[in-house]
Order: structure tokens, then sequence, then C-alpha cells
């Protein structure tokens, strides 16, 4: 393994050379954080399908029991479980603007993966960087347990456990754990662990931070990377479901009996008693038990959904955990979410809400969300929404608002269109509103013929956990 | 499968421009042979070890169910459920003799495929073409059903089911059903079916031909591709054992309490009652039931073994079947040879005796051949043995011989330690002697950490059937 060995050192001098003087210093995580011999175990799976550019290289790296798709290179990076979904990667030709300055892709976008540590990673969408709109660049990162690299350039950044960054670029920057950050273009700067920070320039910004010694009971990160709390506890109790459809060639589709036009990925795990409807889409890595996927919906990765109802256009936003719960049409679910009701105290989310990015709600009683609510932060109780809830009509009049640990200023309406206008643009993209035409197809349809290439490391002598270089197309 | 097809054309054009004057067409059967579709079914895969240049490239084909280890390139052609096994191919450096002129070579020799199709052809060893040692070439080549391409450089040449060409160099040539060709270098013949020849050039010659009516009981092709007869009889009895197998990731031995130094693959089939001896190896494709396998014996790819005792050192030849019977050390069973004895009819084979490729032992009786024998041709009674047997002693005290249907012409001496050298060289070369030195690894150890890279190729559209471009290590 010395080889991996070397690699590990190589990204630990990369990241820390950047980090250090933010106080960062990973090589302990990396040394600990996942047992060596367990790069050796999992295989990665590269997706084919006609919809998406086959373009697949890489070299020097290990990437044990991680998914592709799409125009990917990955060079001198250790990917652990990860999944990197190129299905959103701009094409060459899309013209695209930045501050008012338009300018047209000269070739396919890819997702360039160097010098970097992803660990149960997802990395979606597309890059938002003037720069080189060709490229999404993940350059000398390390990003832990079940973090989000979400349309984010990420360039000498740390990632704690289930932090999310989102649309933005990044540079020299470290991320707390829980941390959700889509704020545009940011340089040195530390985000303290819970905070949930939403801004366009110029047009508004919100925030808000968990009160002291909350994040803590869900995650915590100890020094030598090992993970606690309840949402690894919590995911942990279905590891084993994933057990028998990793190890099993998947030549064809696992789940049968699907509704027109949905899709559900032969990784994902469908449970108990479970309905998917028309136009769905549930992804690789999400968790499905007991509950109902109303026409439209979808579940992303790392989505655990338990004894619960989705009425129908629903979106459950990569992490999203959402148990006993009843949710009604159009509800949003944002990155890393904890909604946990139990079988005594459900949880009722009227229609056109927003459960914002991040936000826990785990109920000691039953909790009912009005409709067209966006609800953020740490509920618990029923009481708990008179700070941390806005009627989505209310805010879109407001300007200035403070309620609670959140604070939102500008202007509300451009904040709520924004968010509507980003679910819808996510349902659009997932293939909700398929009718059979070519223009409606979205990912739910696009990979309905995937398949899979499975690629494994060497097991011994000096290679031993390096893959092989490989390049797959063009 | 518009692109699928295309490539059919071309392969079909490229062989029929080279064979139409020897009066082959292979159009129906390209067309025939294997419903479209299967070719979209099964998985690919490439074997990682560390013993092994790891380099593969492949380009516009269709590589279903094939395996393939080692240095190998596939341009423009469809493996159907083939084996590619680069394990004895030459190396940079390694000097080659061609009629006493010695040449180093300049790069690890390759394998190279081009418009070509393969049925469940196993190619395997290095090429024996003066021409360039570092290429073993398959250019312009049709091989049908269970063929073996052995260490002969093809260049526009059809091989019937079951028929080996061997250590030579064959240019426009046709080989009928089941003939085995070992006869140097080759250009423009046809070889009738049922016909096993070998020789060397100045040396030997050995010439059989099946009688009349026998070879189309075993193999028969009709000019649609399809194949009946005996032998396609017996091995689709066991088509469903190896189900479970491919539809599974092989991530560790699947078959656990080996004897020490041996190895059986993953995609063997071992069942009932069976002991696998030290040092023993067991290829990919093997099947075996119920049976005793030795000390360093070996079963290669497509070999099937049932009711059966190998006391140690045998060597089952790529194809070889040997059922209901006993053999002694060191008996060696040539390609494709079917030893088929029966509960009541057993077949005994007496130590060092060499079964000769392409042989029919099939019992009516049991049988007995005495150790230390050559057997070929056609053998249901042991009355059979007297013309289609002798004492490896008394051939090598032989010049020229005739035997019932076989002609044996030239230096006896030289024909039987070219046979006992090659069997020695084949043990070594399998790992039969391993003592735990570098020296003595053979193939049973070097694949011992094998893993497998398992490729599919695009499920719909155009280019449904055909596999993405890939190219694996330098």
């Amino acid at each position: 393994m010395e080889k991996l060995e070397a690699l590990f050192d190589h990204i630990t001098a990369r990241v820390n050379v950047n980090l250090k003087p933010m106080g960062i210093d990973v090589r302990n995580l990396l040394k600990n954080a996942i047992p060596r011999e367990r790069h050796l175990q999992y295989y990665a799976f590269y997706a084919l399908t006609e919809d998406h550019p086959i373009s697949f290289k890489f070299t020097h790296s290990n990437l044990a029991g991680t998914y592709m798709l799409g125009k990917t290179q990955v060079d001198r990076s250790v990917l652990y479980k990860s999944d990197v979904r190129g299905d959103e990667l701009k094409r060459k030709g899309d013209v695209v603007e930045f501050n008012g300055v338009k300018t047209k892709l000269f070739y396919d976008e890819v997702i360039r993966i160097i010098n970097s540590f992803l660990c149960k990673t997802l990395v979606h969408n597309h890059s938002k960087n003037p720069e080189v709109p060709e490229v999404f660049r993940i350059l000398n990162t390390v990003a832990m347990h079940y973090s989000n690299i979400h349309g984010t350039t990420t360039e000498g950044v740390y990632l704690g456990p289930f932090s999310t960054v989102d649309l933005s670029v990044m540079h020299n920057c470290v991320v707390g754990d829980y941390s959700y950050v889509q704020a545009g273009d940011l340089s040195r700067q530390t985000i303290e662990p819970g905070r949930v920070w939403v801004k366009a320039n110029g047009l508004f910004e919100f925030n808000y931070v968990y009160p002291e010694g909350v994040v803590e009971q869900y995650v915590k990160l100890d020094e030598n990377g090992k993970l606690s709390g309840k949402f690894i506890d919590y995911v942990d109790e279905f590891k084993e479901d994933f057990v028998p459809i990793y190890s099993t060639v998947q030549l064809e589709q696992m789940h049968g009996n699907e509704a027109e036009g949905s899709y559900v990925s032969p990784y994902a795990v469908i449970k108990g008693d479970c309905t998917i409807g028309k136009n769905a889409l549930i992804a690789q890595r999400a968790h499905i038990e007991n509950s109902s996927i109303g026409e439209g919906a979808n579940a992303q990765e790392n989505c655990y959904i338990k004894n619960s109802t989705y009425e129908g256009g629903n979106v459950t936003a990569h992490g999203g955990k959402v148990i006993n719960t009843t949710s009604g049409r159009n509800v949003f679910v944002g990155f890393n979410s904890f909604v946990h009701g139990t079988d005594e105290n459900r949880i009722t989310i009227g229609r056109d809400s927003i459960i914002m990015p991040h936000t826990i709600i785990d109920a000691v009683e039953p909790i009912t969300i009005p409709e067209n609510s966006a609800v953020w932060g740490y509920v618990t109780k029923q009481a708990d929404l008179e700070t941390q809830s806005v009627n989505l009509d209310d805010l879109a009049k407001a300007t200035d608002v403070k309620l609670g640990n959140a604070t939102f200023k500008g202007d509300g309406k451009a904040f709520v269109d924004a968010f509507r206008h980003r679910i819808q643009h996510i349902l659009e993209e997932n293939g909700a509103f398929y009718d059979g035409t070519d223009e409606t197809r979205g990912h739910a349809q696009k990979t309905q013929d995937a398949c899979f290439n499975i690629l494994q490391p060497f097991q011994s002598g000096p290679d031993a956990g390096m893959y092989p270089a490989m390049t797959i197309g063009g």
C-alpha cells in the first residue's frame, strides 16, 4: 500500500499548505478517518447512458465505492464512497452570464478533482465560476462525511461533515460541521459550525446559527476523523440494506413495477411497502422504506425516507432525511435536513412549504407546518416554529427581518422568487413534468437505460488500493 | 443498435474479402449465430494483478461476456464470451529465436484483435510470428464457438467451432470444425473438419482424420451459425451453474479452503464434493463437479471435469472435458478433448499418458489406458486403442508409423520430447512446482489477488451494444 500512503501524504501536503494559515491541519483526519483497507474493499462505478457525454479519466487515485456520471477527471485524489454526478454540467455552446456579461462554452464542462480527499461527498450541478466556465474544479480540498459540493468551485477548502457549499466559488476556506453556505465568491473565510448562510450580492442575505450545543448532538468529528452524533447513528442503522445491492452486477433494473417515466436507481434501497409515482426519481444511495413517493417527487443521494408520504412534486435535496412525515404537494426539503418524526409524534408539512437546507426538525410532540411556509433552524416542538418559520407570502413583502437566531436582510421577494425558481428548476431537471416529449425529459428519463462499469483497485503489492489509470470515452 | 449492426457489416466485409476466394462467406454466420440482444446482456471483465502489465485499449467494439488479462488491444471487433488471456505474452527485453536468429523484444508483447469476431474463443500464449514478435495479431478473423487461438497469428482466418490453431502463423486459411492445427507457417490452406495435424518442419509430422460421420455427431454448425452435437449438448447442461457467478461482483475469493498455492478463479464453478490440491489452478469458466484435483494439476478455460480424480500434475488444456475418469499422475488431456466415461463405463488413464488434442474417448464399455501412452482419434471401446494409441517409449524409437487413420513421419524422439517438454512447461507456467520462491511462481500464484473491472455496453439508442472507448493503464 506504499503508493496509497504516498497519495494521502501528497493530499495532506497540498491541503495543509493552503489551510494551515487558517488553523487547519488535515493530517490526522486523513490518516484515521477511514481505515486504509476499506479503500481496497469497495468498487467504483461509472454510469453509461446515451444522454450524457462519456468522458472519464482518472490517474493516481483511489475511488473506493464512488459513483460517477458524465464528464469527469480525477487526478491524485481519494474519493471514498462519494457521488460525482455530472448530469447537470454545462454543454459546449451553452451561453452563460456572469455579472451581465455573456460568454459561450467552447467545450462540455468537466468536473476536475485534483489533490483532494472526498468522503461520502456529493458533487453535483455545475460551476458558477466565471474564470473557466468549462471546468468545475475541486482542487486541494478535503471534504468530510456526507458533505455536499454543489455547483461550487473549491480550491484549498476544508468541508466539515454534513456541510454544504452551494452555487459558490471558494478559495482557501474552512466550512464548519453542518454549515450551509451559498454566498457567492469567498476567499480566506472560516464558516463556523452550524451556520446557514444564503447571500445574493446586493439582493438579500439570510443568516442563521444553531444555538450552542445543538450541532454537536447531531454531528461531531473528533481530531482523528471519528464521526459521532445522531445523524450518523441514524444512517448507520440502514447500512446493511445496501450490502446485497453493491455485491450484485446490475444488468437490469432491480426494482420493477415503477410508474411510467419514473426511475429508481439499482443502487437505491426500496424496502417494505413503497409506491413510486409517475416521473419520480430515486437516486443511487437513497433509502426508501414504507413510504409513498408521489408523482414527480424525488429523493436524491443519501436521502433516507421512512414511514412517510409525499403527495407529489416533492423535492428531497441531497442528504435530506424525512421520517414519519406527511408532506404535501411541492414541499421542498433542503440539503442534509433532518425531518425526524416518530410514530407518536408525526410531522405534517403543508403544501408548497420549504424546509431550508440544514434544518433539524426532531419532534418530541406532533408538529404541523402550515402550507407555504419557510422553516429553518432547530425545531423540536410546535412552538419553535414561531421563531423558525415564516409565511412565504409575508416574507415576499418584507425587507429586513429578525426572528430568533435568524436574520434576513434585503429583498424578501427576490429571496422567495429565487427559491421558488430553484425548486421549479430542480423538478424540471429531474423530469417531474415529463410528458413524452424530448423537452420535458429529465434525469428520471435520461438515466432509464444506465448501466455501470465497475472498477476495482489493485489488491496487493505496493499498488494495493490504487486504481489503474483509466480513460473512458473521448 | 445501428452501430453494432454496422460493426458486423464491417467485420463481414473484411473477412469475406480475404476468404471468399477460399469458398467461405461469413455473412449468415455473423448475422445469426448470436442473437443481437445478447451482445447487450453480458458484461466484459478485465483482470487486474500486480504481475501482468495493465494495458488495455478498446475502441468501436462489443466485448459481451469476454474476459481479458494483460496487454490487449481490441478495435472494431466483436468478442462474445471469449477469453483473452495475456499472461504468457513475451516481455520487453526477452530474446526470441526464429530459425536460429535471435532478436530482442523492444516492448511488452500485446494481443491486438482487429476487424474480428470471436465466439466463446480462447486466446492464449504468445505469438510465434517472426515479423513482429511484439504483436500477437488476430486480424480479419472469424472464430466460431469454443475455438482456440493459441499462440497463433491469424490474418484472414475462419475457425470452425471447437477447432484449435496452435503455435502457428496463418494467413488466409479455413480451419474446419473440430480441426487441430499446429503446423508452422500456413497460407491459403483449407483444413478439413476433424483433422489433427502436428508438424514441425524437417522433424516430424503427425496426421489424423476422423472417420466420416463422426465429427458431425459431436459438432455441427448449420449455415446460420446454429451449433448442435454432443459437445454443445454436454456443455449446455451446466450453463445455469454460471449464472450466480456472473451476477455477483467478485470482491473476494468465492471458494475458500483451497490448498496453499492453489488458485480457483471466482469465475469457475466448483460444485458438489471437490478437493483442490496445493498449487492447482482452476481457470475462469472451468466447471468442476464431484472431483478431486491433485497437487499442481490444472483445469483451463472451458474445461468440464466431473466425477473424476486427478492424482496430481495433470494438465487439462483449454476446452478439455473429463468425465467419470481416473487420471494418473502427470496425465495430459489436450485441447477440446472429450474424455467421456459413464457411471458404468469409467475410463482410467495411466500415469504420464498423453491424450492428444481433439481426441474423443466416448466409452460404451470401461476403458483402461496404460501408462505412458499417447492416445488420439475416436475411441469408444478398449479395442479401439490398438490403432489409436502407442506407447511413448516405442514411439520415441520409431520413425515412420501408420496406425489406423493416423500417420506419423519423422523423428519419434523429437515428437515425444517436444510433447514432454511442453507439458513440463505448462506445469511450470501454471505454478505447479511453486515452493515459495519467486522463480517457481506461476499463474496459480500470480492471479491470487486478481480483481476485475466490469465493463458494460450502452443499453439504448444507436450506440446500444457498443462499449465506450476505453484505455486502462499505460
